[in-house]
C-alpha cells in the first residue's frame, strides 16, 4: 500500500517531522530499508543502522533528530507496539485474496445456504445446507463449512479451514489455514473403571492387572461450538465440539498455531493462548487468561480471570483470579523459582 | 433425532418413569433444557437445576422422584457415562454428511479404484489408482487418498483428511478433519556421527566443535501404515509411514487431536492417546496404554500393556506392564509425587 | 522399483557377495522378507532371523557368511544408516504422484502465474497471481499457493499443503501433507501494559487486578517467509510469516510433524527440529541446532551453532555454541541430570 507520511501519521494520531508528503510503499528494518520504504525505528537503538542505511523515511522515537539520521521525513511514534499495530495495518495490502472477486465458479454451495452478494468465495469451497454467511466474509480456497453453521460479518477464513456442523461464529473472525472448528470431542468411556480410574485409585506402584473389558465407547458430540466476535485462530489449531452444550470462546480471544481447545471448554473474553497450548475437556477460563507456549490445563478445572501461565506450565488444579503460575504441575511462579534455585543449590552441594 | 423415552430406554436397557411416550428431539443440560429436550441429569447434584428449569423429560439417577423434579417422564440411568454414550449416539443426527448422496460429480476417482455403490463421496475428493474403499464408507469434502491404499467398511473420513499411498485401514475408522496418515517418517542420517551422538558421547559440558559434515541424508519411508478396526483419530493428528515395514495401530485405538505417531511405531489394541501426545520412531506400546495430554514416548522404547502415563509425562526408558508413571523423565507416579513434596519442603526450608 | 544387487551395490559404492544378478523389488525386515525382497540386515543381530526366513538376498554387515545365512546374494553395507538412506532411496517407487501427468484439468491457475511444462500439478490445486513455480515441481491434490509466492526447482508439495502469499522457497523442498507456510504471526499488543508485563513486574504473588483495557490489537504480518534449498517439513507443521522482514529457514533444515516456527525466527543451515518442537517469535538459531521432540525456544533468544536440546527441553535464555541442554528451564544436561539425581536422593531420605 502506498501512503504519504501525512496519511499514516493522521491515522495513528502522530506527528510528522520534515517532508510529510513523502510517499512510502513498504515497511523495513532500519538497516534494510530502501528509498521507498518506511523504516521502523521505534527506539534510539536503531539510530546507527538508520543513519547508515538508505531510508529516506522512518517511524522514529520521540526526540529523534531528522538530520542526524539522514532522513527526509519521519513520523514520531506515539506508543511502541501499538504504533507497530497501526502502521502494519495501514501498509498491509492483504494479498491473500488478490485476484478473487465474488464467488468462484468452482465453489459448491448448497442451495439452502445464505451467502451474501459481497462475499469473496474462493475456488473449491464447499458450503453445506442451511449455512448462513455474514456480509463481507472472505473464504479462501478449499474451505469446507458444515451444515447449519453460521459465520458472522467480516469473517476471514484462510485456505483449507474446516468448520464442522453446529458451529456459531461471531463477526470478524480470522482463521489461519488448516484450522479445524467443531470436530468431535475426545470423549470415550469404558464399561467398568478405566485404567486411569484404576491407576489413580491404587496409588501404590504394584502393576495393574489387565481389565476385564478395555473397549472404549464413544460419547457423541452434539453441542457444537460458539465463538464470539473478533477472534483469531492460528494455523492448524483445533477447537472441539461440546457434548450436549457448545464449547464456547469469548469475544476477542486470540489463539496461536497448533493449539487444542477441548470439548465443553469455556474461554472468557480476550484470552490469549500461545502456540501448542492445550485445554482439556470441560475446563473454564475467565477473561484475559494468558497461556504461554506449550502450557496446558487439565480437564474439568476452573481458571480465574487474568491468570498468566508461563510457557510449558501445566495446570492440574483450580487457579484463582489474577495468579501468575509456572511449572509442571503449575504453582505460583515465585514458589516455582524458589524450588528451582533450591534444587540447583542441592545438586551443587551448597 | 426424535425419539420417545420408551425407544431410548429400550436401546439402553433402562427403565422409564411417568409418561414413556413423550418425544424428545435434543439433549440439554438440566438448567438449559427446553420442553422438547431430554435433560441429562445423571446425578442428584442436578436436582435443583432440573426442578427450576423447563425440562419435561430427563435421564435421571436411580431413586429420583419424578414429581419433585417437575418432570412428566424420565429414563433411569443404568450406568453413568456409558448411559451418556448410548443417549448421545441415539440423539446424534450426524449432520456432517447431510445433503450428500452417492458420489459427488466433482470427485476425481481413478478408474482403477474400487468405490462401492453405497459410499458417500463428497465434493472435490481425490482417490488415486488402485485404491479400494469398503462398503458404507463416508468420505468428506477435499479428502485425498493416495495410490494402492485400502480403507475398510463403514469408514468415516471427515473433510480434508489426507491418506497417503501404502496405507491399510480396517473397518469403521473415524478420522476427524485434517488427519494425515502415511506421511514420510522423520528419518535422516549424517555421514559421520550426528550432533546428538557427539553430545551424548561427550557428556561433559565443553561445547561441541562444528562437525565436518552436517548435512542430513533422507531415509525414505517405504513401509506405509496399517490400522486396525474401530480406530478414532482426532483433528490434525499425524501418523507417519514406516521405513521398511508398516507403522501399526491396533484395533480400538483412540487418538485425540494434534497427536504425533512416528514411523515404525506399534500401538496395541485399545490404546488411548490424549491431545498433543507423541510417540517417537520405532517405539512399541502394549494394549490399553493411556498417554495423558502432552505426554511423550522417546524412540525405540518398549511400553508394556495397561501402562498409564500422566499428562505431560515423558517416557525416556522402557516401562513394564501395568505401571502408572508421571513426570519428565517419567518415573513411578508415587515417586514423582514424593519428589515434588520433598522439593517444596526444601524450598520452604522445612 | 526392481533392481539387481549389482545395480544397488554400484549406487552405494558397496561390494556384493554371491549372485549379483539377483533382482529384488522391495525391502523387508530379515524375518519377514520374501524371495523377491531385499532383507535389511545391517548388523549381526539379524543373523538368526535371516537364516530362518525366506530371503534370498540381503544387505548384510561386513564379514557376514552368505551360505550360513541361507542367501543367494548379498550387498555388504559400507556404513549403517547411510546405507539405509541409499537403499531406501533406490527402492522407493515414490507412489504419491502415481497416475498424474502434467497439469490436472481441474487445477485453477491464475493466468499471471508461471508454471513450467514439466511440473506435475494435481487435482484441485489453486495457484494465485504472480506465482512462479520452478522446473520439475510436483504439487499434490488440494495444495494452495498464495499470490506472488516463488517455489524453486524440484519441489514436492504433498496433498493439502498451504503456502500463503509473500513466500520464497528454494530448490527441492519436500513438504508433507497439511504443512502451512506463511500464516500470520501471532503478534498482538494491548494499549497499556499486558497481563504478562504486569505479572512479570509484580513478581510477588498478590493477584493481578483486572486491567483497564484487555483488548488485543493485531500487528499485521508483512514480511513473508524465505526458505533455502533442500528443506523438509513434516505433516501439519506451521511456519509463520515475519512482521516487517521474512521468517528465514536455512538450507538443509529438516522439520518433523506438528512443529511451530514463529514469526521472524531465523534457522541456520541443517537445523533439525523433532516432532512438536516450537520456536517462539524472533528467536535466532545457528546452524545445525537440534531440538528434540517437544522442545521449545522462548521468544527473542539467540541459540548458537551446534546446540543440542533434549526432548522436552524449554530454552528460556540464550545458549552458546555447541552446548547440550536439557530440562525446563533448559540448563546444561550434566547439571540437569545431577539435579534429578539429587532430588531422587532427597525424596528417598538418603
Amino acid at each position: 500500500m502506498r501512503h504519504s507520511l501525512k496519511e499514516i501519521a493522521a491515522a495513528l494520531g502522530a506527528e510528522t517531522l520534515g517532508d510529510a508528503t513523502l510517499v512510502v510503499d513498504g515497511l523495513a528494518e532500519p538497516g534494510a530499508a530502501g528509498p521507498d520504504d518506511l523504516a521502523m525505528a521505534l527506539t534510539p537503538k536503531f539510530a546507527d543502522s538508520l543513519a547508515g542505511g538508505r531510508a529516506r523515511a522512518a517511524v522514529v522515537w520521540p526526540g529523534a533528530n531528522l538530520g542526524a539520521l539522514g532522513l527526509e521525513g519521519a513520523i514520531v511514534a506515539p506508543g511502541g507496539r501499538l504504533t507497530l499495530a497501526g502502521v502494519t495495518a495501514m501498509m498491509d495490502h492483504d494479498p491473500a485474496f488478490a485476484g478473487l472477486s465474488g464467488c468462484h465458479p468452482t465453489a459448491v454451495i448448497d442451495p439452502t445456504a445464505e451467502v451474501p452478494a459481497d462475499a469473496l468465495i474462493g475456488p473449491f469451497v464447499v458450503i453445506g445446507p442451511g449455512v448462513v454467511i455474514g456480509p463481507g466474509a472472505r473464504i479462501g480456497a478449499h474451505v469446507s463449512i458444515g451444515p447449519e453453521t453460521r459465520i458472522g460479518a467480516g469473517a476471514t477464513l484462510h485456505a483449507g479451514v474446516r468448520i464442522a456442523a453446529r458451529v456459531r461464529i461471531g463477526a470478524r473472525i480470522i482463521a489461519q489455514p488448516g484450522v479445524v472448528i467443531g470436530g468431535d470431542g475426545f470423549s470415550f468411556t469404558t464399561a467398568g473403571p478405566s485404567n486411569v480410574d484404576r491407576a489413580m485409585r491404587q496409588r501404590g506402584d504394584a502393576p495393574l492387572p489387565p481389565p476385564e473389558d478395555g473397549a472404549w465407547h464413544r460419547i457423541h458430540s452434539l453441542g457444537g461450538v460458539e465463538i464470539g466476535d473478533d477472534v483469531g485462530i492460528g494455523a492448524n489449531s483445533t477447537v472441539d465440539a461440546g457434548t450436549i452444550r457448545a464449547t464456547r470462546i469469548g469475544n476477542g480471544v486470540k489463539i496461536d498455531n497448533l493449539v487444542q481447545v477441548g470439548h465443553n471448554v469455556v474461554l472468557g473474553d480476550d484470552c490469549l493462548l500461545c502456540a501448542q497450548a492445550a485445554i482439556a475437556g470441560s475446563s473454564v477460563l475467565g477473561p484475559r487468561v494468558i497461556l504461554g507456549g506449550k502450557a496446558g490445563v487439565a480437564d474439568n478445572l476452573s481458571v480465574g480471570r487474568d491468570v498468566v501461565a508461563g510457557g510449558g506450565a501445566v495446570i492440574l488444579a483450580d487457579v484463582g483470579d489474577g495468579r501468575f503460575v509456572s511449572g509442571h504441575p503449575a504453582r505460583p511462579t515465585r514458589d516455582h523459582r524458589a524450588e528451582l534455585r533450591a534444587l540447583r543449590r542441592l545438586a551443587r552441594g551448597d
